[in-house]
């Protein structure tokens, strides 16, 4: 290792050993200590707006220069609501109940024995995150109100809108009287500082978060000395039944679409059942192609909408983040449920559909993250569950599934109260 | 790769291939189907009583041959209450709740999507567990309890044993008309079997638990590619605080080391506070000496009974599962907390004390997955939790922590209910 390289190991081991610190002072530190640093991090970051978009017009022009594609630009691109709505989010945060010590469960054994399953933050997490700015408060934020140090470690297209919101943050952690330390950020964008996250800072990190592609996710899955809790894709699905309404159905299908191409609760696939397939594809690919989505098509979609480009294998496993959807006509229920069992990242499928047993053996064979019965795949957002925000949508099978917000950054512990049992 | 490792991974593959469709119609059978297939597996153990204890009869012998040391032995030994103890665990697991499908959380959001939290399986659970045989019973059952399709993987010196057990568990499944292959045992002492394990059997595998000693835990965190539930070693203390009752706390410290030295929840470092030291050590020593355990304690706890051998700095560290107890004199509760969160593997730790504020605080500031005031840490166990049998404690920070019975063999998805609600 040269210079450069022990310099950034020990910067690197600096920030674990001073997040494991911060981590107990956070637990020691009240509920209302929180809560009113977030509040105090929501002020600072609403007076800090000029700075944080004048750092983020930095990084939007060196993203252009570099040629990043427009979704990247879409997702990276902060404008004064996106601030406002960042403060708001952590303001939200803040109104969030205290999920330190909550109870979960508590019952009493025949011998006596009083047991409570009790709420306890997981201790130093560490987010690596791509070039999305506002990750950085709703990590910060989640992190603070489940009394988890955190390490943030962003893209490096985003690194001055992150310093930016980062010092906001800072700021109003320090003005409730808690340890700065608790939410950092990694301030260079040395591609190295990933592999000593990925090799826990000396035992410091008690779980990492990878939130963005597919290669990032697999990288750290494989390659980390902690656990893990994943963010992979969303190759996600709305499916049309024969029995939709079709005005519910249209709606439906352009907002999953097309309101925000760039979320990981887009929908990518359309599945239309044979039955719907006539009186629909034709309306629906006109009204997608007036607001700027390309349609890839299987060969009975493109029979019903001249001028549909073929889908290919391939595009039922991709995840565009872009205005392009891929249709496919399926015949009957099992049919669109296997395709998305072979195809689906198990993020967040919907089906649309007025026949309520459809719809129960639809939310029962899915074995998704989340699945939607009569709604947008862009509710899959911590936000909308009503979580004050999200750290990202967890794909994996363990601890986490969906939404993960400040509930879900908790571990818990069981506390035993007897009056000198022993066992027999 | 030989033609007698070629063998081995297509075995492997194929087990992980038949447990992966099995997963699928676990998950589809009812409830009462599961609930018959359990119970029907405890009436075949019952009546296969005498061929499990002429298959551990070999086992052992072989062990007592090759030198197994006493712990070690102590846990692979069957008599018929063992057997009978096995058989009543799987019928306690047939009389729990069925958690499939369970509402764990629901609401509706201000837009009047109806939102809900539903326990599901994990899919396929491989559990690497040395040689303890009844861990195969229970570890079934609470799989198929909780619709997990499992691959059992013991040590090889209770194979015997253990392959006995799962034939009669097997012809429990059968009877109820049940996937056989929902429950498999790897039927080779094979080492390399754990290798293909840890790589995922070609993905077909989603949870690994490794239940057993440092060692085998560690590796399996180093290597598995897929994700680890892991059960560490309990190097668990029982504290004596100043305010202690001196029959409860004699009592409790005795059971805690002595009941059975072998299992995880065992007390392995008694921490006694200086207060109370001057009464109690002499007259604990003794009692302890008279029950078989040899004590090795710090200066101030073999001034106060003379002939304790001298403990060293390792001893603070070691899981004995041996009549060995380590002592220390502590001058209060923040040593006392401080000692656990440097030596102990946040396990089970237990406080005997009247005084409310201190059980508290200790409750509070001691990280471990259970921490008890006045009662045993022998208690550290899932059947005296009421889960009905347990596949190990957790001592890991993610999805589970302490006992994990067939509760914490489920995830969730999340359900959305909604009439056409699109995101704005």
């Amino acid at each position: 290792m040269d210079d450069a390289g022990l310099g950034l190991r020990s910067t690197m081991l600096d920030l674990g050993r001073k997040a494991r610190q911060a981590a107990s002072g956070l637990r020691a530190a009240s509920a209302e200590g929180r809560t009113l640093a977030l509040s105090a991090a929501a002020r600072h970051l609403r007076s800090a707006q000029e700075a944080i978009l004048a750092a983020n017009a930095l990084d939007c022009e060196t993203a252009l220069e570099t040629g990043l594609p427009p979704a990247q630009i879409d997702r990276l691109a902060l404008t004064p609501a996106r601030v406002e709505a960042m403060a708001a989010g952590v303001e939200a945060v803040a109104q969030l109940p205290d999920p330190v010590g909550r109870e979960m469960a508590r019952w009493t054994r025949p011998n006596g024995l009083d047991i409570a399953r009790v709420a306890t933050p997981i201790g130093v997490i560490g987010l690596i995150y791509e070039a999305r700015p506002g990750v950085t408060a709703d990590a910060a934020a989640l992190c603070l109100r489940s009394a988890n140090a955190v390490i943030l470690r962003c893209g490096s297209a985003c690194l001055m809108s992150a310093l930016a919101i980062h010092a906001a943050f800072e700021a109003g952690i320090v003005e409730a009287g808690l340890d700065p330390f608790a939410v950092q950020l990694v301030a260079t964008p040395d591609r190295d500082a990933v592999g000593h996250l990925l090799e826990g800072l000396g035992g410091a990190l008690d779980l990492l978060i990878p939130r963005g592609g597919r290669d990032l996710v697999q990288r750290v899955a494989a390659e980390a000395r902690v656990p893990v809790l994943g963010h992979l894709e969303g190759v996600n699905h709305t499916y049309v039944h024969a029995a939709a309404d079709p005005d519910k159905a249209r709606a439906i299908v352009v907002n999953a679409k097309m309101r925000r191409v760039s979320v990981c609760g887009a929908t990518e696939t359309l599945l239309i059942d044979a039955a719907a397939a006539g009186a629909l594809v034709a309306p629906l690919a006109k009204e997608l192609a007036a607001a700027g989505c390309a349609l890839r098509g299987d060969g009975r979609a493109r029979a019903l909408a001249p001028g549909m480009e073929a889908a290919a294998e391939e595009d039922w496993r991709t995840e565009y983040l872009a205005p392009i959807l891929a249709v496919r006509v399926v015949d009957g229920l099992e049919e669109a449920v296997a395709h998305i069992a072979a195809y689906g990242s198990g993020h967040t499928d919907a089906i649309v559909t007025e026949d309520p047993h459809a719809a129960e053996r639809f939310l029962r064979d899915v074995d998704s993250a989340i699945v939607l019965v009569n709604a947008s795949t862009q509710f899959a957002d911590g936000g909308e569950f009503g979580f004050g925000g999200e750290i990202g949508i967890a794909t994996g099978r363990l601890h986490a599934r969906g939404p993960v917000g400040a509930e879900q950054l908790m571990t818990y512990k069981y506390v035993v109260r007897g009056t000198g049992q022993t066992r027999p």
